[in-house]
């Protein structure tokens, strides 16, 4: 008994910065998070799923100090007075659930999780407050087998949802070594803000380039736009191995193709081929060159290689060494796997925002190329990433716990298996048995029980269907593969009519009047026959 | 780099009212939500996500003319001042989703929605403040076949997710009846204060009884703690179509009782059996009769009388009729596809909390017994309820859009399957291999590989290895099936050594130290048999 209303309507819409999903949107992130579970589960991961709602004290965004929360999530206070807010990742949660069951769980503890998260930031074009993560991390050890673990994990999960081998690398650095190498600019420890500039420095690499860098941490430069840009102010020396370090690559490539060289020009040319054949690794020009993605030994050279470049430029930090110490040791292990440069590597440019990262990094990037929203061409790029993270439990127990964990951004992933195809793509939909006599609707339940009992997706037309024709653009906007049509005619001889509409859509696009009188898109069986024939018009589109 | 710390340590705990769930808790509810959307899919109905984040005006609850608005949800106020809110249900959001989206959806529109709703009231034992639902909805027909084909998929889904035949009743009612037996009360219809108070009473009936519902329409009762409750102050002519209508049930078996022996005394027993059967049809103790369930004319001789006792209750009010007639077509459609009374019953005294109801409500019903928290047996009760709501669409759009629909509780569901054994139980852990040996990691992260490969949920133990005491404590704690050791030993003669926990489990509590020290449950084989070896104890295991 509806009161009567005063006020105006309400407005039909989503929050700024929300959005709905439907139909395959919905399906296709499911299958894929089913698949990327399906591998956590077999790596003994358990799963686990916290509230969406956490205190703002556990999640340690920010306190609780004015009357009402900023700080990037959406809080509100309960009425206890307690401030309680969305949780915007799934490792906050995660700490706070080792740190309050800890007794009861196994240690280690691997855990995936999958959900929604939320951040009150200011959304624009394909971002949204409220978006999916996928996580897995093993709190309780602080051994690089768990690390080592992480990312042969990742490899299997890309490939698990359909990215081919070839076509992402997962790369590895160490936090250490980035500190080992801060240490060799000697800036002092508590310098803080000019570690952190060049830090940010460093992760401007892939985009400025070695003199961009150079610039950037001396004096400063003038970007693209004409704008200049202050530099950290760093001296010569100063500048170098940060430099050094960041060129780790190029620079090893080019050692060896110099010892290549000498190698062919001494006679020894099965060295001076393995030496190249290590250079190429790497190299995505390289990467489907069977001879070169079979030569383990020729993977392993250069994985050994950069850990002894960064060995001389970090070696005397002994944060420094013991970063690249990390790093062979979680190679050592993935080698021993298979899991090889073509797949995982060591790549110094990776550091990863999150402050908290306390040890090894990772990253994994799609490496096929995508076009961007001007045509042009670019790396698909990061899908995943973590890291090791020891203080994080820390801060409610007052004990270190070790931890290392990796997070999928899901959307991003999903994304780019659409951009590969390799989604089921618009899923189908349901075969549609249209309504062309009220009195029978019996008739038309039972025609869609018998296609459901045979696993064959269907439903009646339910709308009104006196206009035969809206029946037929509904089946349309259904994206129906069959509709079934059966009237008094059809009854009478127990007979019902079977319309292939893909055929007929096709038809409907080339055929001349004569074909399509011929109506070949639609045959006439007898009802007992309903099934198998819609099975096979089915399995005849494929 | 951590800041010092100043303030106290935050306390690990989810805020009042809500959980974590761990492991199997996570999966079996995952398992059985997508068992459960498949048979939705299989019916035509698409997925539908909307975010948990709904704007207050468009879930309608209350208005944001308080500061801090209360009434059962979470609510914010967002940048721009809107009130945001966690939304309470799937219903509001769908009514919201189908007025702004309604030109690119089909029409009729068949959704479904799975997920988490959030409720701001006073938690209690097993009552959280954040907890799943699972709904299905047509939008946009007004045909009774929406409803009937709702009802089918229901009592489906209940099959598909391993509650048996026999084992649930999904009961059908109509307001539209519950309307006719107000209007055979002489209540005015603007006397809601009154039509209400009857509503609660006839809510009432399976406690109370008939005698006891008389009292509360009348003058009142003595309750079983000796409370007098107040009556609604109906008198006898008023109540008697309300007990009539309650009634129905038993009135229909006394008529077809009395009937049957008149059959028996004019010689036509095969009319009197039949007449016995459609009695029992609807008996509990007679559910697993298979002449009775057989027994399709049985049970359509039932239906047919409950509807035609219903009409001549409420047939006079025009509303009451429509409702009766509307009930009718429901159970012809259901009929003709096979639902029967052992499935689907017309039953006069469902009536649902909710306010919006327009037309038909269900509800599912597990009939089995359990044990209550003091071991007394009862019934297990509602699972699943829903119903037609032509209203709820118009608050946006000023146009009455039909729809109906149900709403599964996810929790209680899933309550009743671990009840009945119907779940996996507690899930299988993975296999571990123990470390014997530090620095041969790469090795046993080889075994796990192979394990893995062959399908086989496996890791290494990756916390101190030290004490091979904790190795296997943690193997326990996981619910690992086997454990793999291998040391120095082993390894020099290429071999591994497999334990059986389950067995081993067995002999700890049962054998004698002889028995024991035979350890029949750990054997050795070489490395290369480990995958076959593992996968023996597990089909062993079972």
């Amino acid at each position: 008994m509806a009161k009567p209303r005063k006020t105006p309507r309400p407005r039909a819409e989503t929050p700024k910065g929300f959005r709905d999903y439907f139909g395959a949107e919905v399906t296709e992130r499911a299958d894929m998070l089913s698949k990327i579970v399906g591998v956590y589960h077999g790596y003994g991961f358990d799963a686990l799923e916290s509230s969406a709602v956490e205190t703002v004290e556990a999640l340690g965004k920010f306190l609780p100090d004015v009357d009402r929360p900023g700080g990037g999530v959406f809080a509100w206070q309960d009425e206890d007075e307690k401030w309680l807010a969305l949780r915007y990742d799934l490792t906050a949660p995660l700490a706070r659930v080792y740190a309050q069951h800890r007794n009861d769980l196994p240690t280690p503890y691997r855990r995936y999780a999958v959900g929604p998260v939320w951040r009150n930031e200011k959304p624009g074009p394909g971002r949204f407050r409220q978006f999916y993560q996928c996580d897995a991390d093993t709190v309780g050890t602080a051994s690089m087998a768990a690390d080592a673990e992480i990312c042969a994990m990742l490899a299997d999960t890309l490939e698990a949802v359909g990215i081919e081998r070839g076509d992402y690398v997962v790369r590895v650095n160490n936090r250490k070594v980035l500190n080992g190498v801060l240490e060799a600019t000697g800036i002092p420890v508590d310098d803080i803000a000019t570690r952190d500039a060049v830090l940010r420095t460093i992760d401007k690499f892939d985009k400025v380039g070695e003199s961009g860098v150079r610039e950037l941490l001396g004096k400063g430069r003038l970007d693209a736009s004409g704008a200049y840009i202050d530099g950290v102010g760093l001296l010569e020396p100063q500048i170098e191995p940060v430099v050094g370090f960041l060129m780790s690559f190029s620079e090893v490539q080019r050692d060896l193709a110099l010892e290549a060289t000498r190698a062919f020009d001494e006679g020894d040319s099965e060295r001076g081929e393995k030496l190249d054949r290590a250079r190429h690794s790497v190299s995505p020009e390289f990467k489907d060159d069977p001879e070169i993605r079979n030569d383990v030994e020729a993977r392993a050279i250069w994985t050994t290689r950069v850990l002894d470049h960064l060995q001389r430029i970090v070696g005397k930090s002994v944060i420094g060494a013991e970063g690249v110490e990390e790093l062979r040791e979680i190679s050592d292990l993935l080698m021993a796997q298979d899991y090889h440069a073509d797949r995982i590597i060591i790549d110094p440019s990776v550091v990863r925002g999150l402050g908290y990262y306390t040890g090894p990094v990772f990253e994994a990037e799609l490496t096929f190329e995508i076009l961007d929203e001007k045509g042009r061409p670019r790396q698909f790029g990061s899908v995943a990433g973590g890291g090791r993270y020891d203080d994080l439990v820390k801060r409610f127990t007052g004990q270190a716990v070790p931890a290392t964990g990796v997070s999928i951004g899901v959307d991003r992933l999903l994304a780019a298996l659409r951009d590969k195809g390799r989604t089921g793509g618009e899923a189908q939909g349901p075969v549609v048995v249209t309504v062309m006599d009220r009195d029978r609707m019996a008739d038309y339940q039972a025609m869609v029980g018998d296609l459901r009992r045979a696993g064959i997706r269907a439903e009646v037309y339910l709308g009104n269907p006196k206009n035969f024709g809206n029946q037929m653009k509904y089946a349309d906007r259904r994206g129906s593969p069959v509709a079934i049509i059966a009237g008094e005619d059809e009854f009478a001889r127990d007979m019902v009519q079977i319309k292939d509409l893909i055929l007929g859509a096709q038809i409907a696009e080339n055929a001349t009047l004569e074909e399509w009188k011929e109506r070949p898109s639609q045959v006439e069986v007898p009802r007992a026959q309903l099934v198998e024939s819609v099975r096979e018009i089915l399995s005849r589109q494929g």
